[in-house]
């Protein structure tokens, strides 16, 4: 982008409307598909579930004003810096010009492009678990009966189900999936790898699938994207819609993904346990490592709400242990100062650190990148060294925060996000994925998603709030 | 606004960012007044902890980006309606033309209109409980400790504290929050009413307070402007700031209120005792009341949360209970079609039910504004008359909600709310409360506030998404 | 029982023992029963999934010690009090004289009376909701199926299940039931009444069940033994065994009755909310209505366990509202000394008042019966009228508490009472009820359950403990 | 004991009676020592709290009896065993004769050994966390102010506090402890070792310490003990009374000890976890470890309350990994049969295995002692030799359990267990400890329990409960 180009705003702008955040639709290769008037409409009733004597009882004369027009749009940036310089900054151009980004709304449509009646589909899980699965599940399936589908099926242990001879598939409806956001996991099991996209193709046109929905993370979107492309080389009139699936919320386009929520909230048990151990013992430290390849979120936003943390660590951030500015002097400052101490550490933080003593100590290569097991003996042999007694306690809650059932803020969130993937795909969008933006959902085209993981910028907005969430100088 | 001139648009949001949603400023009053460098800095870890040893060794050479510039502004609105019909579409003129409102970000500024030394602080808290009460008192004190601020009391039991006899205030320190977060209610007790603006400004200047830190609803924010204005009037240098404490989420600027996640998710719970309750009796009804006087937040992110509800009745949707159309002929629907059926019912829901009914009995005045005993009462009337034998179940899990401690969630915005209200409070503003509407952090002018109660319109999205949320038509 | 006859002591032992708390067998109807080996056990492992090549692989040579001992019995009183006057003292004979009352130890048996493939059991949950009827539900199944039972169903709503033409009845396997402890409620739904004795009999025997599990409480086991009587009559070869639930845990002879702990667990949250909307409000009184028609265990064990009561108020010690000694002058006192004040009432408390007060009254007669609503009402009235400024909040969470699942400590006492019940029924016994007594599973001939309603005696260990909860009189 | 002598059965019993269950009293020392009356009398509310008006109002008429008559008691066994083959039997004696084993009954005594105006109390927690340390602190210091005792101090950090230059001691009351109980951990902080047992006595000499209460395990019951010894030896009035704190319950002679039951119920939560780990994945294992160094029961109870656990691992039984009877071969069989297994194992568990495995592979000796991570890398070395794919999960929630705050059975155990230690102390008793003994609260002498270390006899009724936990064969 120019910005010596005195249109370089307008251009921009349009940019990213028309080009980078469009998205795709089967018309674009079926030229000739015509909608039909959608079979989606809560005012009428016409659940088939309703007695005929019903139908009418219930009908109404207005018009129902449910349906999204397409051309609805929702901003992506809402927030006008008027100095490089201000907290979170993020600018283009010199002068922090301020640049509309619009992404489709998402929602029902008023006209539908597949025969409910025609309609095969199915839903995969893949990847590690996470809050919420089951919620999203459920609420497609639902979603998919109040169109009228009748064959709706789950495909097992995520793309490893599409194997010739995998584990057969799991037929749903909405008498199968009525509870099961009642427990935690997936219905559907999940897994990671499986068959070539070619080979996965190949399942679904013998299976005659023309919706495929399909919830996991970076790698499986990005499967999810080929499959969508391989389809349409294909001349399949299929749409593959994308529901993100990440606990650790590293998307940056989206306020939030589904389970970060729980998972914060689980988090935060840990730390009080945490907490209580350090504040029970005679020099205690408490160590929690949570969950975060590449970003600190679920460790910042729990050490915020629980208010019991001393020192976050998070891979965004580099820190060191050793030095006068290290994490370790700092730690016995406070057991000096103030008798305990409680760590946050997210398992992706200080990555460089692992290999580097681990290398000097030529052994232990089992431990090779688990930072909380690497921190727990470096505070011990330091605290040691330095004759100061302690008693460290390290908890580790990963898998009990991911197996949780999502709580009410997830629910609601998995459910619209399960709503809005059938709407997608009816309205004949593929190779979307569906999120939420600036609390508002959107329709976003896989690659994009993919391309935007979400690191925290030490002084951006979130970085800061962590910073002062114990009002206390902390290491990171 | 004349939509007719050719410049509306661009007038009306000249109107909007430095008329409607323009902060007053102590300068306003205080022209002379000039500002200090803040002492809220996170980098240089001036905290008072910190001994001297220290201080030197934590500095950082590099320039922290952690301000927010005085001209920061945030988005109210980010969605563009393509027309009129789309779901939920709220426009200002005739073509949905979108119009932008810009308001203020919220954050610590580099430069302060308080030396903290001077600072004499007050918290009160008013009107009924509400989770989250304690985060924010907690964040408030601890982010005065930053800045430097030595006095800081709360009122006791609402402005009632500020009554010449009343109650003692209470001196607070962090040593004193640190763990009140850990529990629900109030440490500084809350009450509705207490002295007249007039007297609670004379206690404010007797007791010598320059910064009132407000949490309550519209009434205490009526309360609070008016404090603020008869403080300017007496040209008191005093900056007293909201934060608005409404568990319905009934103010329409921002994404949420404090402590409505929470309650959305203990309601939840008294939904699922319901749904188990109906489904494990013959022809079992399951009835919750839960909080919403004028909105139904409560009552349809629970029942959305939970996926267990047929009927969701609120306050701004208007509806029968007899005749073809009425609620009671679909429970009697449900009842032999399903077996059972959970109602859940917002306390504002069908106000005008309750007068017209009653006056028809001509008795049980006293039930009078009670919709949910009114409804348990008419279903098992209409059903006893119907012969339909069913078990009504009734529950009202309001006290149990209200008194919850704030969940992670609400702990974070708790927690960042608390720390804006001081930096709004010290960058010298008053008479403005705090918010975050589109997931950023902003400030408002009270009136504002008090001018935008929050209400569903039945086309809307939030609308929406509860009808959809049980895939059965259901009658509000 | 004549204390004079110098061998009262040894006559009265044996008649507890051979008469009061022997249990009826099926050989003394079918003389020439003969008992085969029993089917379960699990040493050698012969569960039927378990393949041919395993079983052999498993087999162990020494012999299986885990059948228990027709003769095997259980002391009902463990206690020996030296005199009248000692705390809770229930004493036979003039001078505490310890008599032996032994009851029958519940578990399997060496050889049964049942040939599993012959068996056709049902099993009805009767009467309102309780936590764990789940629990109790899957380990008959699964007890049932480990002795190789094939033919189980479920008798929906109660007794009701026995109409001719009611609900079909549910067939249960290990595979129905795998999950169902993880929720509240009954997955055969409960209902009181249903059709006569005589009709259940005829409907048992076109059915042709011979295993009968009832879970239900009083009422139910007067059915359930006079079922046993009409099977009898009818030399129908039956096993009618009860599982006593009662979430009040009024049964004298048991430790304790399922749900009971998980009801207390849950009425403490009650109870903590009342304590903090008290605590945070001026001169607030919190009231709490939990269950207890005949006796005020859970009001009891939840006030002691919370440590937040300051009156606690049951059926079996009566109470003054009025005059100096009364419930209404010492929660002025609270509130005057305290500042606030917890109530908690169980809903069989001070039935004598409401009679009263309603008739002078002459109104409000859908009130009656209810104490809670009476006390809140005669509170506000009287600290109205002695000029008490106070805000009363009144809680009932019964349906809260009575649709939970079970805890963990319910969990293991279903799980063993419904393995229990099981041995029961293969054993022979019909007529019987499972239970624990002193920490160890004993069947009791039902009458003695019926008859043995458990009071608390004010004096007594129980109430003498829950009077010290709080280190403050109280006035119970 | 000579089962020829024709009377061996009446001596014995006086054996237990008179000597091992006898308790030391003051008066063996000091054989002038007088009682007073008892100032602990609820029925007279002679509390200091209450106005003179009151006191007078509420006296009754009527004797309290409310106190504990010294010669009451309670027997320890209370299962009569008809043949040494029956489940669980342990018989003394060739014909498993009953024996009647008497202990002493606990609870306020009608006179008292010390004037509360002359007590200084101590309180001290050792060892490691367990979940209601706080509820029993709580409960100490408030029944010590109702008897009228005016000094109460706690020791900070367990023994550690006795030392000269320890942390100073803390302040205890009412007013501190009031909301102690609504959090984990302890208020006074735990820490092992400290002093020698003549550094200790000499401590309190100088602090005047005449009642000093412990909470710990068997090596501070110990300590405790020899304390006792000492003071005896030099003759100080000081009652010594130990509160059981263990929470692998590991006490043969009593129902269960506090924090257990918490304990269970956070297993649960971690073996739920594991459970949809293992059914979410392809050929899921989940594998949880659980505290217990000498014995299996919260790992047996967390299974059976669970019901989701396949193979249960404890200390009692010994068990093979390897071979054709071994643990790895079940779990493929599971795998390959159910498609997924839970494991839970006991920390004490399967030790022998770990020595002979590392010697073997000469290496990781940081592994020693570690059976939860020894086995989940024997298994996944198994599986993957064997050529089964599969996904393990190993958790160890040890810390997360332990610093939980007591649920309502704890809370309501702590509290009688607090009452009955300080009642004892007053009675004049030293050297004993207080339990529950079916049902029923007692005093037993120091020595007595730290002999029964509590094991699970593989033919018990505890074990037995547990095999048919998931009515499949397991491996233990």
């Amino acid at each position: 982008m120019d910005c010596n180009d005195p249109s370089w705003k307008t251009k921009s702008e349009e940019d990213f409307e028309n080009n980078r955040f469009q998205i795709p639709h089967l018309t674009e290769i079926f030229v000739d598909d015509v909608s039909i008037p959608s079979t989606f409409c809560l005012k009428s009733r016409r659940s088939p579930v309703i007695t005929e004597e019903f139908v009418e009882g219930y009908q109404s004369d207005e018009k129902w004003n449910g349906y999204v027009n397409n051309d609805d749009k929702v901003l992506l940036k809402v927030i006008r810096f008027s100095s490089p310089t201000s907290a979170g900054a993020e600018c283009i151009g010199p002068d922090c010009t301020w640049v509309e980004q619009w992404v489709h709304r998402a929602g029902p449509r008023e006209n539908i492009y597949f025969n409910p009646e025609e309609v095969n589909a199915a839903i995969v899980t893949c990847g590690g678990l996470c809050p919420g699965l089951n919620d999203v599940i459920r609420q497609i399936v639902i979603t998919l009966e109040i169109y009228g589908v009748k064959r709706i099926v789950g495909i097992p242990f995520g793309f490893r189900g599409f194997f010739e001879d995998g584990t057969p598939e799991i037929s749903l409806s909405r008498n199968v999936v009525e509870n099961i956001h009642l427990s935690g996991g997936s219905l559907l099991g999940v897994s990671r790898g499986g068959p070539s996209v070619s080979e996965i193709v190949d399942s679904m046109q013998k299976r005659g699938i023309t919706m495929l929905f399909v919830l996991g993370g970076n790698g499986t979107h990005a499967g999810a994207n080929e499959i969508h492309n391989e389809c349409r080389k294909r001349r399949m009139r299929v749409a593959v819609v994308g529901v993100p699936k990440t606990i650790d919320n590293d998307i940056l386009l989206m306020d939030k993904t589904f389970g970060f929520d729980t998972a914060v909230e689980e988090a935060q048990r840990a730390i009080n346990s945490a907490y209580i151990e350090a504040h029970s013992a005679y020099h205690g430290v408490g160590l929690v490592k949570l969950m975060g390849r590449n970003s600190g979120f679920i460790a910042m936003h729990a050490s915020l709400a629980s208010g019991q943390i001393d020192i976050c660590l998070i891979p965004e951030e580099p820190f060191q242990l050793y030095g006068p500015h290290g994490v370790l002097r700092h730690l016995k400052y406070l057991l000096e100062n103030k008798g305990s101490a409680v760590i946050c550490v997210a398992e992706g933080a200080g990555q460089n650190l692992i290999g580097r003593t681990n290398a000097q100590a030529a052994s232990g290569n089992s431990m090779l990148g688990d930072i909380g097991v690497h921190i727990q003996q470096e505070i011990k042999k330091y605290l040691k060294e330095n004759s100061v007694p302690a008693e460290v306690k390290y908890i580790d809650p990963t898998y009990m925060i991911r197996a949780c059932c999502a709580n009410a803020s997830d629910g609601i969130l998995c459910a619209v996000l399960g709503q809005n993937a059938v709407h997608g795909a009816f309205a004949g969008y593929s190779g979307i994925t569906v999120g939420i933006c600036n609390t508002h959902y959107v329709y976003l085209p896989i690659p994009e998603v993919i391309a935007y993981p979400k690191h925290v910028d030490p002084n951006s907005r979130m970085w800061h709030r962590c910073l002062t969430s114990t009002g206390q100088p902390d290491f990171n």
